[in-house]
């Protein structure tokens, strides 16, 4: 591509559980080089399997609330007593340079984000394809009792009331067919006018005599 | 994909003589099963390579007039005394049968569209990768006076000021990766929420007890 200024896109990915987000966010991130994983701050301890910096920024509470009361963070939750944010300056960063940001994150997270952002955000909300399908993807092993499948159902219903405040939708009954989906979102989104201010010398010159 | 009821995309695509538009468009239909090529009316003469009702609807001049007066052209426009315009029924029953229709037109006709079918039109505005290239794509035969070449730079430079009415911009310096962003930009419209009016239905299905 003719090397013109461009600035990246926050492309907010949201699903019930078991409808294969994070699944689709991973070969999103293989796939594509231009896209980077917005990394979350979070006050709660780290689990052996994780990797600070990679899975989370693990920070201490009155660090976290300086960055709250410095309005460094783009959108934060408390879950379970444990605060989660995202840093603004390394998403500013990277839109700045061209590189799009991936958030996995839930429509409260979402909502945030829109509102921060207004013009940066491209948002997807991912289906599960029936109800039966969604059912079996939760009830993960074959012991779990009726009452836990059930309340998984509930909190994914909770999530699913909310697929109309996003932009696009995609209905994942096959991952290939969903991947490519959402791909083309985000190809379209990055070739949108206005993500690319250097248009607007790149036409100059081309009008140049 | 899980059936849904779509409204498609009417997929405009504009640009300059020699940025490639034609190649690009010709590439699309092949690739995408569900996009179809609106075809206009016209009132000159067919050509003997023509075929009516693949290139143009050939009609007669009091057939044309009659289709503006009752309103059934979605755009027109004359050219040397001959006139064009695009029959509105086509376009909306592929639309409702959610199919996308693609349209090779001028920034006038864009216009008209974007004004008859706010709702429905997402753009595509294409460049060539550099005056330079722009002006050997349009000295096609070396033999070309100069103000021959002179004018075609005129007219493509006359298409290219309205570059910024378009919602899309993509610069093809390479021809598989300009149909890819394309491809990309049509697939992206087709996931946005308000073009799948069925998911209100399915998304209720989803909930149901």
């Amino acid at each position: 591509m003719a090397k013109i200024a461009r600035r990246g896109v926050m492309f907010v990915l949201s699903s019930p559980s078991g409808a294969g987000k994070t699944t689709i966010a991973r070969r999103l991130l293989e796939e594509n080089k231009d896209l980077v994983l917005s990394i979350s701050v979070t006050t709660r301890e780290k689990r052996p399997s994780e990797v600070d910096g990679r899975d989370y920024r693990f920070i201490k509470e009155n660090d976290f609330d300086r960055m709250v009361a410095r309005d460094e963070l783009l959108e934060h939750a408390e879950v379970f007593g444990n605060h989660y944010g995202t840093p603004k300056d390394p998403v500013e960063d990277a839109l700045a340079s061209g590189k799009n940001v991936l958030f996995d994150i839930d429509w409260q997270g979402a909502d945030q984000l829109r509102k921060a952002m207004p013009d940066d955000v491209v948002s997807v909300f991912i289906l599960p394809p029936s109800r039966k399908e969604l059912e079996s993807r939760l009830r993960r092993r074959a012991e779990d009792p009726d009452d836990v499948v059930k309340a998984r159902m509930e909190k994914a219903s909770g999530e699913i009331v909310h697929w109309d405040d996003y932009e696009h939708v995609v209905i994942n009954e096959n991952l290939d067919a969903a991947i490519r989906e959402v791909t083309g979102i985000l190809s379209g989104a990055t070739a949108r006018r206005v993500r690319q201010p250097g248009l607007e010398e790149f036409v100059a010159k081309l009008l140049e005599e």
